[in-house]
């Protein structure tokens, strides 16, 4: 076998605001030369298949040493994400040629982990094995919408940090997107009335249609407090937060006491890159007032506990039985991945954002 | 028996800022006669011995449309508040005459406890029973400080939202107040190193020298981003929130992941009436970076659970055996209610205030 096409994303520049295609990243272009490519102990090649873009990667294209869950991401480095992969050559006794992976890749049609320097970077995901097993009955791009980071992030911090109650009020922001959608379709199986915000027109009706949430509006278009008294007359039990800011300020008037809020993320305020320009939220008061909980948590939090038990078991029977739906917004091909990373960014895109970077 | 004096304070108009003396409150002057005084059904009639002043009571000084956990004062009514009394008139047979009990009473000489009236005021403390045993053998101010609200505040809070770790670090703003003296003190049973902050370098001395905490120091007198830093070297684990603001904006920057935050006031915006006033917290990010809880709570939330019944267990023992000791702050008579009232608020008491307005 000559040597291959193995084209990537490079972190070129730390952004301020919204990540522009040439100006913050650059596609190389490179080859891999498979077969005479030396492993190291325990190396494994992998031919990757789909690549999973979400929001948080934006937080990791920053200067060193501001904090978060994982590494910044390193100028002049293939961008690292999440993904799904083929194995197509291994050193390693627990990852044969020809198996399915899940876990941390370069955004890069084919990715040389080396145990000792891929996987120590992702310390609060180091329980992420790349042997996590996938699903045989379920088509790939499904493992990544309706399992993995989106479900187990929807389900786990729903059940065991929102804990729904039948006729209670759930409010979900960013709605439409990967996790929303989910979470919005677990809440109306565990009997919750369900009120979704998003950004476009069509992503309403997708809430509303095919989602079948009980209420949903697009944010850019209304005044959020006036609708949340419309919407919610009952006010707000759990506030599934992927926004912060001025919408968390808004959001926290309407909550009922011993409301729940769920922090996903803060999309609205990763862009702002002077924390002197970051939202002020001025009536943290009402935590107090109100005894509400509010719980910052990573996927990675539920890994072995009951949660993902449950979820792994409750969420193959939706998919299966077709309770859960998901919309996949998939990119096609490593020359497109930024700018599906930037839809995605901006809210252009509907439901799991995906690029398919070979077929399986 | 003749009409007896019966003085009590009346809440005269809302403040903005520091309530004033005579701008705020009225002492008034009255009389009741006891024997002639005719009781409906299950009313009493409250002797009022002690009454326990609690920063809480500066959030129902309010215009009556703004929301907290209990209903406004009443302008023109005796303030409300809790407190220890003797039961010396009865028709309900649940509250017999000599009965000592402790719950919502007036600021004033003596209570008449309408059953339809001054219990149904107090929704989310429902299930404060004027019948709460209190221990005979422990001093009537010593249920005030180490028991009761202050008592099951801290330990409520601490043990089942904080979940204290032995070698974790902890911080407390407010630390020589009446929940805070006795967080740290829990805190050092439990194992953690207890760092604590308050206003006078009195207050710093009784931390560090009656108290034993392993660090305190006067927040007026240091930068406290620097001061963490030096104290919390391995970041914080627990802060116990009492003071909002600015302080918890700091704070969340020494934030370890996982960090748990009982927020059991934020005092330092009770007294700012402008909502655009209130200071905004700009770093609420951190929340999800760092997977931190931010949990409000009221005592109640803690009735008929277990951390109430390992509450009545531990507390008894440890002040009986001298291992949690509380300082009280007591002035004596009705006319001095107000000023007590506002030396707590200003930060001018050390640990509990009460007021003794009887002898037993």
């Amino acid at each position: 076998m000559p040597a291959v096409s193995n084209n990537g994303i490079i972190f070129k520049a730390i952004p301020e605001g919204i990540p522009q295609p040439d100006v913050h990243f650059e596609l190389i272009h490179r080859t891999i030369d498979i077969e005479n490519l030396k492993l190291g102990k325990n190396d494994f090649i992998l031919r990757n298949l789909y690549l999973s873009l979400d929001p948080y990667i934006r937080t990791t294209l920053r200067e060193p040493h501001s904090e978060s869950f994982l590494p910044p991401q390193r100028i002049g480095h293939v961008i690292s994400g999440l993904g799904v992969s083929e194995v197509i050559k291994s050193n390693d006794h627990n990852h044969k040629v020809g198996d399915l992976v899940y876990g941390f890749i370069g955004w890069e049609e084919y990715t040389h982990i080396k145990t000792d320097e891929n996987r120590i970077n992702c310390a609060p995901f180091k329980n992420i094995n790349y042997h996590k097993k996938l699903l045989p009955e379920i088509p790939l791009s499904i493992q990544l919408s309706a399992f993995q980071l989106s479900g187990l992030t929807a389900y786990g911090s729903l059940m065991a940090l929102g804990k729904p109650k039948a006729g209670e009020t759930i409010y979900i922001s960013s709605a439409a997107g990967a996790t929303g959608q989910l979470v919005g379709q677990i809440a109306k199986i565990k009997g919750m009335k369900v009120i979704g915000s998003t950004g476009s027109d069509e992503k309403v009706d997708y809430l509303l249609n095919e989602l079948k949430f009980d209420a949903a509006f697009n944010y850019k278009k209304v005044d959020l407090d006036k609708t949340l008294s419309k919407l919610c007359p009952n006010g707000i039990d759990i506030y599934f937060e992927n926004v912060g800011g001025e919408t968390l300020e808004v959001v926290l008037n309407h909550c009922n006491r011993l409301a729940r809020i769920p922090v996903c993320g803060m999309i609205s305020q990763y862009n702002i890159t002077d924390p002197n320009g970051k939202y002020g939220v001025k009536n943290l008061e009402l935590i107090f007032h109100k005894s509400i909980c509010v719980h910052g948590f990573l996927m990675s939090d539920f890994y072995g506990t009951q949660t993902e038990k449950d979820f792994d078991k409750d969420m193959l029977e939706w998919v299966k039985s077709g309770k859960i739906v998901c919309k996949e917004n998939i990119t096609v091909g490593i020359e497109n991945v930024v700018n599906g990373f930037i839809d995605m960014l901006v809210g252009n895109s509907v439901g799991k954002s995906i690029v398919k970077i070979s077929d399986y």
